[in-house]
């Protein structure tokens, strides 16, 4: 049982946090720190944190488990923020969607990662943001993944998977790298390629009127390009690297493709077709597990 | 009213015109032509068609309308059978994803385009196939293009609105190379981009497990490359020069976003991420009206 929680950015994920946790009968009091006044005041009316804060060494003090909530590009300046008050008897943990900066930001503002501070990020979210999207089942059935480091301290990963486990995810262990490199292929370059494409093709429509052609299929492929532009431009520079490489895999792959269209090759089309439709049905199957 | 209505190719596309013009009272009797025995027999069982033949030919003699369901790349071999059959007093039309090849097609086997032939394409469908996934409803507020050139009869241009607006879909006239530069960039390159990527990184999951950490994101952003492999590789060589083109600005496009994400051009990416977010705002808007 947590007994004062504090959630930093009570957003669409820090506010499911704290109703989950809240539902679980598994924290006494929580605690909420945001620096947008109004989003704060919307989550203490409606009783997602007991109390509210718009500093946050202030919030996280005395608290046993802080979770940084805020968008990826914020994560250093709470962890600068946190330091004066940084206490050893509590536990720390985030849920940016990137790993590898995460910890290069807590190596930069204290010399080494501190072995109470857990890095994690839990897969789930949607183009919604804002305390008023939070929802107590957010994470039902999620993934969410820790990457401790060899010297956190196995206490410190305890308490933040009893956290998860309480609000129904599945709790998987990775390398910071390896987590990038999944993350990349999985949702970052899916994101890339979903805003690079209607940007393109707004400025297609504007001149040609293409939109009031397009069906439930380009709904559903362009979903993602209506997600926050802040958030993903931050997530591409925390994970420039692995992106990049993606994109220049993909780009070539994508010639490919092209250059079998160009010269008619039909059974190299039907393989490649062939070969993304099962592959997306193995993807299906494991969802549904 | 249609006396008898042919459709040839009673799968979802097919099978549902004919479901919805009975549902609407607008046929007297549905032939019913496919060279899949166990699909003629099924749509012959639930009634969706009334007689049953695997002969285009003798299926559509003494037809008032005929409507070619199949998929784009039997169009061909389709107006083939029908020639020796041809009636100037029926009207043909075809549903065809693709209208510049169907409209050489029709050159090749009548020598030019009959006035009776009026090429046609509703943007409506689904991954799934066959006359077992057919409704009455599938039209009803769907766009349907009709491609008809300036030698087609005004009255069969007339009889295949009114099978359209019959099933509740909002038609538009557009000249043929126009319809396939438009499909070409909000249906055929999505498809491709998502059977590209899908293939890619199924690759990678035989080897890192990668889909076990993928959610509703990417299973939006893949549901199209569950599509149908030969139709798509039908379509793609149908309009091949449309579909190379859009795929190499879209390589280059994408070159540039790859270029603001190694450089870390935070201001540019965050200005093409909200010119995304708007367009597909656009898009939505017009999709609810």
């Amino acid at each position: 049982m947590i007994q004062r929680l504090c959630v930093i950015g009570v957003g669409l994920i820090g506010g499911s946090i704290a109703c989950g946790t809240r539902a679980a009968g598994e924290v006494g009091s929580v605690v909420g720190v945001d620096a947008d006044a109004a989003n704060l005041r919307a989550a203490l009316d409606s009783g997602v944190i007991d109390c509210a804060y718009d500093n946050v060494a202030e919030g996280a003090a005395d608290c046993d488990l802080v979770v940084i909530a805020t968008p990826v590009g914020a994560i250093e300046s709470v962890l600068k923020a946190l330091r004066p008050v940084w206490s050893d008897s509590a536990v720390y943990t985030d849920v940016g969607s990137t790993k590898g900066n995460v910890i290069a930001a807590a190596e930069r503002v204290f010399g080494a990662v501190p072995p109470n501070f857990v890095p994690g990020h839990p897969i789930a979210g949607a183009e919604r943001s804002g305390v008023g999207a939070a929802k107590r089942d957010l994470y039902a059935g999620k993934r969410v993944i820790l990457t401790p480091l060899p010297e956190t301290r196995p206490a410190a990963v305890d308490a933040v998977e009893t956290l998860w486990r309480c609000l129904g995810a599945r709790v998987s262990h990775m390398a910071p790298g390896h987590h990038d490199e999944v993350l990349a292929a999985t949702s970052h370059l899916p994101h890339v390629l979903a805003f690079a494409l209607t940007a393109m093709l707004g400025r297609k429509d504007e001149q040609d009127e293409i939109f009031q052609y397009a069906a439930g299929g380009f709904r559903d492929f362009t979903r993602i390009a209506s997600s926050d532009p802040a958030m993903w431009r931050d997530i591409c520079l925390a994970n420039s690297g692995e992106i990049v490489a993606l994109l220049e895999l993909f780009r070539a792959h994508l010639e490919i493709v092209e250059s079998h269209i160009k010269h008619r090759s039909a059974d190299e089309l039907f393989a490649l077709f062939t070969e993304a439709r099962d592959a997306r049905q193995r993807f299906l199957d494991q969802l549904e597990k």
